[in-house]
């Protein structure tokens, strides 16, 4: 691979023949030398899990100048564990995920499988940035990302990340107007409210299936759902402390408990 | 149930055979109405992995006066929206995981299938705590941890969690000199360093599997890594707001991005 260029690792929890996934490879060709490593399977809600006691397959399926692309058996968590340090000549100047089949804003960040490939990036120091659109269409139209994608990317690539940060950018769906602009949001607070409907099985034993719709009540200005709802794109400066930082101070008290 | 006594609700990802597992049901037991639900399988790994395209079967395996056991074949985060939407009588006063079979300190708090049931818990209101002992040892000695678990609890329970914490605690392992106290910490920032050996499976195809081990840079006072390292309880108040705050005034210029 060429030394000159940046060298842009992709993934996705979509599988190889996602839509999104072969708009974002189109997009990110035109920018730099490219590594592409997809889930064999839909990896949706996987999470940040990884495959700690299964043996992990990853096969080269195409390569061109300036192009690779894998697949492996794993999540897209292993995928990037294992190219950037088994497949890739060298440390991808950028890591780059999506573009996911659906909304990955508010607290649903915590199931995704595209976001858990972005914070491992970042968790080991790459320069990360997850894409998703708000839309589970198979063939949803991805064309009027195109000039936010490359300049989102651009700007990174130029400039880099602060130190475990990585971005979590999501695209309302394509409407009648053009998109309005970049909102830098924090994330919204949200939850899935579930349906468990109640089935039988051929043997008569009760199963569930989990079906559910986002509910929040946060959906207020500086937001990535308020700013999505507006028609724009939410980017989100994201990381991997989870500590309530706010409560050090005022929980103090715990320190008190006597556990003698 | 019993509609004067809390209700607590236990889940894990060793699975229900885990001794951690059994553990903390016995101490909760001391403390309230007790329903377990836990993985038919070890969960390891499963971050917050919930099951959207198969499914779920919940069973009742065990049930005496103040106590039922489920088991499930789902993950950690599934049991937890299943227990308390479907199997529980009542929201419960209170979800506990754990006790982990190895640590869930500092960054690892990604991969966790424990921490992901207690961020499932509390992203739906719920008081939620995750337990969790730096040994990985099926038989860990468990038992230096009673009056710290049982002193905690009863302060969750008395007082409740701010909207939208929950604490992740973590325990040294069992040493010569008894626990020290408790340490309201912040998360270490670390990674794991992965080896992947390569091997070849009887077909002769190399496949890869995961080992690695937990290298942080950021052992400090006021983290959860260096209490844990002085035989402390580690206590870090934790949230699933993963917006880098910080960054929302010093990146602002992404709203500047021209995407006409």
């Amino acid at each position: 691979m060429d030394n000159n260029r940046p060298l842009i690792l992709i993934t996705n929890d979509d599988g190889h023949a996602a839509k999104g996934l072969r708009k974002l490879t189109a997009l990110m060709r035109t920018l730099g030398e490219v590594a592409v490593i997809s889930t064999d399977e839909v990896m949706s809600a996987k999470s940040h899990s990884c495959t700690i006691h299964e043996k992990l397959y990853p096969r080269l399926v195409r390569e061109e100048l300036g192009f690779k692309e894998f697949r492996c058996n794993g999540t897209p968590v292993d995928c990037v564990k294992l190219a950037y340090q088994k497949l890739l000549p060298r440390n991808p100047d950028l890591v780059v995920s999506g573009i996911n089949h659906g909304i990955n804003a508010a607290s649903t960040v915590v199931y995704s499988g595209t976001i858990g490939a972005v914070i491992e990036a970042c968790m080991n120091g790459l320069n990360a940035i997850g894409f998703s659109l708000d839309s589970l269409d198979p063939e949803a139209d991805f064309d009027h990302l195109d000039t936010a994608i490359l300049e989102i990317t651009k700007k990174v690539l130029k400039e880099g990340l602060p130190k475990g940060v990585c971005l979590n950018v999501n695209f309302p769906k394509r409407s009648e107007e053009p998109l309005k602009g970049i909102r830098l949001c924090r994330q919204a607070s949200c939850r899935w409210v579930e349906y468990f409907d109640e089935h039988y099985d051929e043997n008569g034993d009760m199963f569930y299936d989990l079906k559910g719709e986002l509910v929040s009540d946060d959906i207020l200005p500086g937001t990535d759902l308020y700013a999505i709802k507006h028609n724009y794109v939410a980017v989100v400066p994201t990381c991997y402390d989870w500590t309530a930082h706010g409560c050090l101070e005022t929980m103090k008290d715990y320190e008190q408990i006597s556990i003698k």
